[in-house]
């Protein structure tokens, strides 16, 4: 079973299983809508990789594991999406939350994710009780202050963010944590898997802003444009085109680098590398140069000066 | 020191611990407007007062449960407010966090105080990972899915709800999590104590419906006759206002009578009177019916259609 079987099948076990019996259908269904309109489910499929590769002796606890930080993920995306932020209409191709339910219910349904990502936890690890109080202290680190991803997200709320620290916390903490969930969810230690995490969560980052600028809205499902529109912290305006993609290069590498002596060190390098591919296809890259010779942006400063 | 004295200093002690050092600060300063600007605190002094029948003896786990409970209630106020639902531009006499800060900052403060209210558990709760296992189970269910306070938000967002169910998740669940909180922190069952919160919690619902007919704005702290005016589920409307009222002061009897024999019972009853009669005070029903004296409302059935 691949690992985005595997990670489908959890998702879906787990949704259910925590939705309980009884709460409000169209709450369940928006946040159904969260989870299950597609995604390419990195950070699951990323913490079952290193646990693959630490033994994964408790597959059901990595699933509960993964799970709960995609929910997370999900959480944010529709918190992202409202009107308040992005106020953007598609998803991966789709209606956001809000636009197919409404705002009270996006609103809800993210609240309610972040709070069933911890109820699949608990159901999973009751038996493992170390383990699951180490993963709940490393889903809470990934996602809440000082440096989780509702921090990086308020980044954008700040007169002045640091570009580096702005990414690592919007996208890298819950990479970081993906990673560290895997160790941890077999009993090892999740330092050594911390630089995968970062290095691979500050290129999604990366990869994010240079398709903003690149992609066409049909191939990226969601409006294109809008860290220019909306003025956020972006790469690709702070090193220009082709600063901001030898810059995810770069951090393919040492992500790819990062990985830590193991009998899966190959099967997790060409994940990495597919990934990297997935992010930012050479062919999109290479089409974009030709229709716009002109294109290298000037380079701004790191650190930018937000409008509110 | 009183339960009231001993809240506010945990909450300070437990909320700047959690928030750490580096998060951006103007969303430190919206969950802080969101904390401290007034409020009752009756949920963790309810957790205190039910520790202290218990024993009491871990302390600080005991705060620590009580602040996360507390955090989780004020999460669900900011985003109550916001205007995706009550739109309102004051509470407790003060500016809503939207309107003080931003909306964008207000949706972040919510979902980090929600990852922040689990974060306080795992600071305290690492010597005591099976208490502080079932003192997360416990504070889960009474925010999440099914029967939880955001399933209880979301019913407003259903064609049609039950009056009761609504009441039972949009606030008794959080009491409920609050009594039973208490017990979990001194290694109790937490069974017996449910009911006080069951009832106390329906009463407070229940005395919400009522000031919202009978306050006025200055003294509630924010806008009156909103339950009416948004086609909420309400006592008031369902039952009459003499038949809330009646409701009431049959809740807070059952309240009193539902608290186990223990040697701290008549203080236990004397906080539900205090409380009882700072929910719903007789002297302002006395002064509404002088000055209102056709208001008997025309009863409804408790089962009530909403429009969207």
């Amino acid at each position: 079973m691949s690992l985005l079987t595997r990670t489908e099948h959890a998702l879906s076990a787990h949704f259910d299983q925590a939705a309980g019996v009884g709460a409000p259908s169209r709450l369940v269904a928006a946040m159904r809508h969260a989870v299950f309109s597609g995604g390419a489910r990195i950070r699951p499929q990323l913490c079952m990789a290193v646990a693959t590769a630490c033994g994964d002796d408790r597959p059901e606890l990595t699933n509960a594991a993964a799970v709960a930080l995609e929910f997370m993920h999900c959480a944010s995306l529709v918190h992202d999406d409202m009107p308040a932020f992005d106020n953007a209409d598609t998803r991966r191709g789709q209606p956001t939350v809000h636009k197919a339910f409404s705002e009270p219910l996006a609103l809800l349904a993210g609240d309610g994710l972040i709070v069933m990502a911890y109820r699949v936890l608990l159901e999973a690890g009751a038996a493992h009780p170390d383990r699951l109080i180490r993963l709940m202290d490393n889903m809470t680190t990934g996602v809440g202050l000082p440096n989780g991803i509702v921090a990086g997200q308020a980044w954008e709320c700040e007169s002045s963010a640091d570009l580096s620290q702005y990414q690592r916390a919007k996208t890298g903490a819950l990479f970081v944590s993906a990673t560290c969930a895997g160790a941890l969810s077999c009993g090892h230690e999740p330092e050594p898997w911390a630089p995968l995490g970062s290095y691979l969560g500050e290129a999604y980052q990366v990869a994010d802003d240079i398709r903003d600028v690149i992609a066409d809205a049909a191939s990226l499902g969601k409006p294109v444009g809008q860290d220019a529109l909306l003025s956020r912290p972006s790469s690709a305006q702070a090193l220009g085109l082709d600063g901001a993609i030898a810059h995810f290069d770069r951090l393919i590498e040492q992500a790819a680098e990062s990985i830590p002596a193991c009998s899966c060190r190959d099967m997790l390098r060409q994940l990495v590398q597919v990934e990297a591919e997935r992010l930012v296809p050479k062919a999109l890259c290479e089409g974009y140069f030709k229709t716009h010779p002109h294109t290298p942006m000037p380079s701004a400063p790191a650190r930018q000066r937000l409008p509110h």
